[in-house]
């Protein structure tokens, strides 16, 4: 099976899920202090930019993994559409995060919520790793050698992702730290899984 | 004609009717009690989930149809756009469900209409099938002996929505039973239509 | 240039835009008679079909037209972005139509920005063909005789969308049965512009 | 790296953050006076048209761009996708744009909000242009000779929008007419960055 069309749905996806965040953008209805109120909506602008940007990290990390793949098989069809069942995901949780970061009492559960959909996606990105990995034969000849290493340095995304949300449970300011600081190091380290 | 802009359109409208789904997802406005709120919407959950997993193994599916196929004429483009029609309806049904499956009144209504979406989405993929059959020199010269095997393949989908429709008559829940049955069983079997 | 991601950009814009008439569709809130309320609501389902296979045959009208262009240059951007403009637009007027047809003192105004839209969206098909039959380099070169016709026929829709508006000034309804046997008539026939 | 995929991402982004325009126009609910209702809402028509415009001319300047471009590197992934963070939230200034340009007392912080994007859009632009300068050896051979006259064209987007915004802090009315000025002036002038 050619990976042509799995790549042109996968880029579909990404493009649709960075694009519907910007549905969480507040349009306030008839503000009589514009300025204010968009101000005061600074979570989620905040939001916006911590998960436009993981996306394009991972979206660029699957870009990087697609280019070893020589064929698909139907194992990693479905693998890959789990990784975009999370991807196509991201602007609930980005919407939940935006609207109550600051709500003192509620913040932990949109954090942890956050923090959780992150780290299912983390992981079936370490999925369909671990299973090129199983599946050689799948992988371009010469990029077979360096499938362990990109296997182990694959789950790096869960751990981190699942530290935060643990932190989230107790303070969902931190947590989101975690999460941009994430976005921010994968993005300026300019390491691809 | 050729195929490659027909499979441009599919994977765009497979694309997005995936990632629309989560629109229907719950964002509760100013909840006190946002864990609880959002665990009272499990069935949203459930049928996002349901969803995307029917929609991406009718992907599968159509991506291996399309393989066989060389290429498109005037009726292939209409069919597929027949199919594309109940593809792009779905997040409809979905959020129908979400909202009223646990509405003793009110769930077989929503239920049905899932269904009937999900029968008439099937009817139009086993229709290609039909006209594959008899349109044969569309066909790679290789996959044309197994056209006919895929044909009768094809009506199993019809059969498994239709009778789900009509038990969704007397038990919305058993019905979704069936729907989320019938995604898992086909994603766990492996089968290519 | 290169005609491949103008193509790209169209199918994606068509995806969408096909996929978005979906918002329209009625999710009732907390509705006590379900089956009766979206009964109710058939115009939406009515617009839905109308306008997705409209938008289809514009797509297949497109196919057929660019498979006859080699390359592109700016001013082919420009119309077939001009084109795109109205393309994208659709979902609009369609939820307009679904939301007004049956309200017997505002559905003309829907009717007549529907047609307006449609036409100004044929006008912009035309446009394009002319286009072409002045600059015949950027065609295939067994496809230059066959142009003149083309653009005469591109001729057609504005005609039918411009009588439609006129008649949605006296008759909502009869309009809407203009445009959904102009729909039905290009698909039936097979007529590629 | 090849630069197909990330022409489909961006083609992508672009589809559909043009298509999400759409969401912005006016469906009044139970209106008596459907056509004033709706003519009273023509800032989000003009809102939209120059919305439109103006992301269709970026897309023919990518288009531009990038058929210069021999071979993506990270650095060039990363640029672009800080453009692509722009050109997704289009539909959201542009949303505050058709809401309050006739709001006297709230319509700058609308326009300065509009002019501030597109300004922060146009310097992505003109930033991956600077880049190219740099990394001389991604772009096509033939292309390197007539980088730094592009790059210093580019130049041009964020001095415009950031006069807009300027303006905007003293006029709404005259910065909307710089916008709509800038893409009708970009779009008839045919000049590519």
């Amino acid at each position: 099976m050619r990976t042509d069309r799995l790549q042109a749905l996968s880029d579909g996806v990404f493009a649709i899920a960075l694009t519907l965040l910007v549905l969480e953008l507040p349009v306030p209805a008839h503000s009589d202090h514009l300025a204010r109120d968009l101000a005061a909506k600074w979570p989620s602008y905040a939001a916006y930019v911590v998960s436009f940007v993981t996306l394009g990290i991972v979206w660029i990390n699957h870009h990087s993994l697609m280019d070893r793949v020589a064929r698909a098989d139907r194992t990693l069809l479905e693998l890959t559409l789990l990784l975009l069942l999370f991807v196509a995901i991201v602007p609930w949780p980005t919407a939940l995060l935006a609207d109550y970061l600051r709500d003192a009492g509620q913040a932990s559960v949109a954090a942890v919520v956050y923090g959780g959909v992150m780290a299912l996606m983390a992981s079936a990105f370490a999925l369909i790793w671990r299973y090129l990995l199983r599946a050689r034969e799948l992988a371009h000849p010469d990029a077979r050698g360096r499938l362990r290493a990109a296997s182990r340095r694959s789950l790096v995304g869960p751990a981190v992702y699942g530290a935060g949300t643990l932190l989230a449970l107790v303070s969902a300011p931190a947590a989101f730290v975690v999460y941009a600081g994430a976005a921010a190091f994968f993005a300026l380290s300019g390491r691809t899984a």
